[in-house]
């Protein structure tokens, strides 16, 4: 016998089939009433609202009644009538309730008062039942199929880059490593050094960085191809923008120079933004409330200048000033808070690394909207960077956001064998450990770029959440596996 | 300046632009010709199908047509033109050709013939490359995509769950361990052992085997959501069915019994694969012709029954057999093989564990469709599951294929907290270190369900591949965790 014979909430607001019979399942938000009439708010995570059940103590029995208390889950049989209230269309005058998991209101840590995100944290098995947590997860998965639809209807092929990988060649950062040796008692070598041929995969192995490597052997056969999988750092960075754990979209494309990969970025990010703007109108419209009244507590000069929806639709509707990394060091040397000494990082010559404070600044109070820097210099980037003209800098470009900074990272990629040993030789970085990264460039190697974007940052900066942490449903950071 | 302003060879093939002057750029497959005219076979990942481009020597350099060997990359501009010869509409007469990228044919191993599939593993930075794995992974595309519009469109949500957890209570199998310690001289504590309360996560932290656990508390908020991420087993399994790293699928709900289960199960099976027979036509033609070809020097009596795609209709179109494991057991008691002891594992009393050759028995030789399997003692199935109510079964179910086995398996989960805690009392598993999951079942309990999908199995179900690892782009087996 099928259980599951319930309309879902979205579809009931959507289509207020009044004067029908229907059967709901959710999870009580509120009950309030009197010794005549009970009202629930009923949720069951398929939209923001909650629907309301009119609970009539001479229909229903009183300790049904009395189990429903926030957090307890009902099944309701009833009629939907028109609503007397304001708010929404209609209603459901329950024949019947049977509830199908109660919650000890003394027990029960999701009380309806406001909680903060950081217990909510403590509690990230059940925070998704909140309207803030249901919001970004929902937002989340907008967005993450906008991803998969961009690409799909663009012709590119999701490839599932490896995720354990012997090579670490990217040196983006510090590994975890994967093991299954006896960690308390490694079987040794004769140099008494662990014997990693003895280890599962016979060598040393990690978690993946970043699967841009093997992305562009994918690029280089089937044309334009992207990844979106989990990449990791074991850095000991507690901030509210780093995770241990974190989803990367990277695609690569043969064929695609610096411009054509600028081009396709500040594409997608503007498709994404619009498709949430359309699909999410209910959970960005609630974010944005949370979000102005959170920043109600702060001082008015650190408040967004701009609504969330507003920003959003500013964003996708800019054109991204394109500025070269030369260009962005005049206007940052001529800058006030460089002359003033206001940075902290005061920038003096050409080949200083860009900080996070001059990045804001440049989108935030001089050019006002998305801004994409290319062409670094090359000591301060990665040795698959395709080589300018000019010999000192790099076709790379990131893309800069306002109150987010860097969101998108990429470059073209350097396709010239001769010239990538060179930099590789100068970088120390081991040729005969990435022979099959060469060999592309040895075998019908061809103009190429791609670029990284963090999803997380994206959906951060869609739901306007501050910390990373709550755009995740169970992150990993130092100290912290739970769940 | 734009470099892509190429055509992809699937929309020239698709509109044949006669007349139209235009640029391709692909990868040569072969060249063949005389004095007074080249052909050349062009490929750009983007289909299967080569195009042909016409190279007069009297308008190409002879040192760029000499450099037009195979794996080399090329820029072609020139008129499309309607094909002399057969097999397509329309091929270019080169104005101009431009080696991108050379491939020295002393050197470049995809020469024109035949490799082994072990061959081309060896070199899988390059596999993509050739007609076979281009194929297998435009088709391993088009299903992942699949996956996202089947869930989307039926309001499920997207959620990533933790790669990384200090959780391992499924027991699904042998785990790797992640770790940032010193493995050849971790710090210890005071009793000697390895003091992990100085690792990155200070506790033990382990590779998911399944994202179930924590789908359920996705589903227990969010109605109906499903994972699709990487999932490991550290087992020395050297097959051709097993990795160490593969991706999973895992649908949960929440007011989904196991009914509701199965009927979704099927539903989804159907449309994966009715999906890829409608948008990769070319692709599986090729592959059933390889699979035919393969399959001429086995013996008769192991080819494949039906030719791929006939296979792929007829179990789009059939209605999956459900039968319990006490029906199967019965089966199979009286089945010929068991009888005259045919089975490697005679099949004597109710409770024994289904092996593959029985659940091949059941799927090929008896009911010759997909099986759905229920209901198995409880003995030999997870905590998790549903106790049914005789006391000695779950409401598991396994679905099976042909040629492949079990490719889903599933349950209604044990949504009453205290028959769970018994269970797991029972079992072993320890309910501290459980406690997020058991909340769920504290506050807000409902009948909920879920499964997993293997999605290489699959990939393998629908290309006809032998071996998982051809279904992968860079495969993770004991001893090799290569690219």
């Amino acid at each position: 016998m099928s259980f599951n014979k319930r309309v879902k909430i979205k579809s009931l607001l959507a289509q207020s089939p009044i004067g029908d019979t229907v059967t709901v399942m959710g999870w009580i938000r509120t009950k309030r009433g009197n010794k005549n009439v009970n009202f629930i708010a009923l949720n069951d995570g398929s939209t923001i609202l909650n629907y309301q059940i009119v609970a009539d103590p001479n229909a229903i029995q009183e300790d049904v009644l009395k189990a429903c208390t926030t957090g307890a889950c009902i099944k309701v049989k009833g009629k939907v009538v028109e609503s007397q209230g304001s708010g929404q269309s209609s209603e459901i005058v329950a024949d019947s309730i049977e509830v199908l998991g109660s919650a000890d209101p003394e027990k029960y840590p999701l009380q309806p008062k406001k909680h903060s995100l950081e217990f909510l944290r403590e509690i990230a098995h059940l925070r998704m039942r909140t309207s803030t947590f249901s919001a970004v997860f929902r937002v989340r998965h907008a967005l993450s199929f906008a991803v998969h639809k961009y690409f799909n209807d663009k012709g590119f092929f999701y490839i599932n880059t490896p995720i354990i990988t012997a090579s670490d060649a990217e040196g983006a950062g510090e590994t975890f490593k994967v093991t299954t040796l006896d960690l308390g008692n490694p079987p040794k070598n004769e140099n008494g050094e662990v014997d990693f041929k003895k280890d599962f995969f016979e060598r040393e192995a990690n978690l993946t960085v970043s699967g841009q490597l093997e992305g562009e052997l994918a690029a280089l056969a089937l044309s334009e191809i992207y990844t979106f999988g989990p990449t990791f750092r074991a850095e000991n960075s507690n901030t509210t923008r780093h995770l241990a754990e974190f989803w990367m979209i990277e695609p690569e494309m043969a064929f695609y120079d610096a411009e054509d990969n600028a081009d396709l970025a500040e594409d997608f990010l503007k498709y994404l933004i619009g498709y949430v703007l359309e699909n999410c109108e209910q959970d960005l419209e609630f974010l944005e409330r949370r979000l102005l009244d959170e920043e109600k507590s702060k001082p008015a000069d650190q408040r967004s200048e701009m609504a969330l929806r507003d920003k959003l639709r500013f964003v996708a509707d800019s054109n991204f000033e394109r500025v070269t990394y030369t260009e962005a060091i005049n206007i940052l040397r001529n800058s006030k808070p460089n002359k003033k000494k206001k940075f902290q990082f005061v920038i003096e010559d050409w080949g200083a690394d860009l900080q996070s404070e001059h990045e804001r600044y440049l989108v935030e109070k001089h050019f006002k909207k998305p801004v994409i820097l290319s062409d670094y210099p090359k000591e301060i980037k990665s040795f698959y960077m395709r080589e300018n003209e000019d010999g000192k800098t790099v076709a790379a470009m990131d893309i800069l956001f306002p109150g987010i900074g860097e969101i998108v990272g990429g470059s073209q990629r350097e396709e010239r064998l001769d010239v990538l040993t060179a930099k590789m030789e100068e970088m120390n970085i081991p040729q005969e450990e990435m022979w099959w990264f060469l060999d592309t460039r040895r075998f019908g190697s061809t103009p190429h770029s791609g670029f990284g974007l963090g999803f997380e940052r994206m959906v951060q900066f869609v739901t306007g959440m501050g910390n990373i942490r709550d755009v995740i449903a169970f992150p990993r950071t130092p100290g912290n596996a739970e769940f």
